[in-house]
């Protein structure tokens, strides 16, 4: 499959599309450190509902990015696992996140900058 | 401000957002080589509307990653060019893009498995 992401029509915007999902980014860097159980993930991932998890992981395991694996005890226990092509999605998530911790900031302060000139712009037009 | 993005309230989560937006992705890294008018800028981010893309282009300036220079001149000119903070992206955005044109076929395959092994799971309970 040839594959050019400034086509807008290509398939890899697809993995733009879930890298701009905050639910699927979340579960890919929770599950970093190894398998873990729906209950803990839901822990960590904190106010999620079950229902939006559920979904999540589903799409996630679709996506071939992690795998469900049920265990046969009572109760049941099913775990969630990174695929190598998940892990392999860590690297680059973590470079963004980096970039998004050290300069949210700025992008706020130019909102403010912005709304604020647009304010002082509508207000001399009224005078 | 103190940021985590593993708390999916964070503000860093809009950078995430952001990257989610096909067309902004787009214009940031179309706006790599340097300023440049809405008309070409149109002409390279293929078969996007002229409303979408004013749209984006707002949404980039007021979040500081570009400029909007208005030239006073007939017919007026107006040039788009990448913030020292919009420029700041390119890397993380082309180690997404690298991993995206590299991947997405594999996340296609597991997709096409996932929906026949369902499909499969639904005939047999059918019969």
């Amino acid at each position: 499959m040839e594959t050019n992401i400034m086509d807008p029509n290509c398939p890899s915007r697809l993995v733009f599309q879930r890298i701009g999902d905050k639910w699927a980014t979340l579960v890919i860097q929770v599950l970093e450190p190894g398998p873990m159980r729906f209950s803990d993930l839901r822990a960590k991932v904190a106010v999620v509902t079950p229902k939006v998890l559920t979904q999540t992981l589903r799409t996630l395991e679709r996506d071939g990015l992690l795998t469900r694996t049920v265990f046969a005890q009572v109760p049941p226990r099913v775990d969630y696992q990174l695929t190598e092509l998940g892990a392999s999605l860590l690297p680059a998530l973590k470079i963004l996140r980096t970039w998004a911790e050290q300069n949210v900031g700025r992008m706020a302060a130019a909102q403010d900058e912005y709304d604020a000139a647009i304010e002082d712009a509508v207000l001399s037009a009224a005078h």
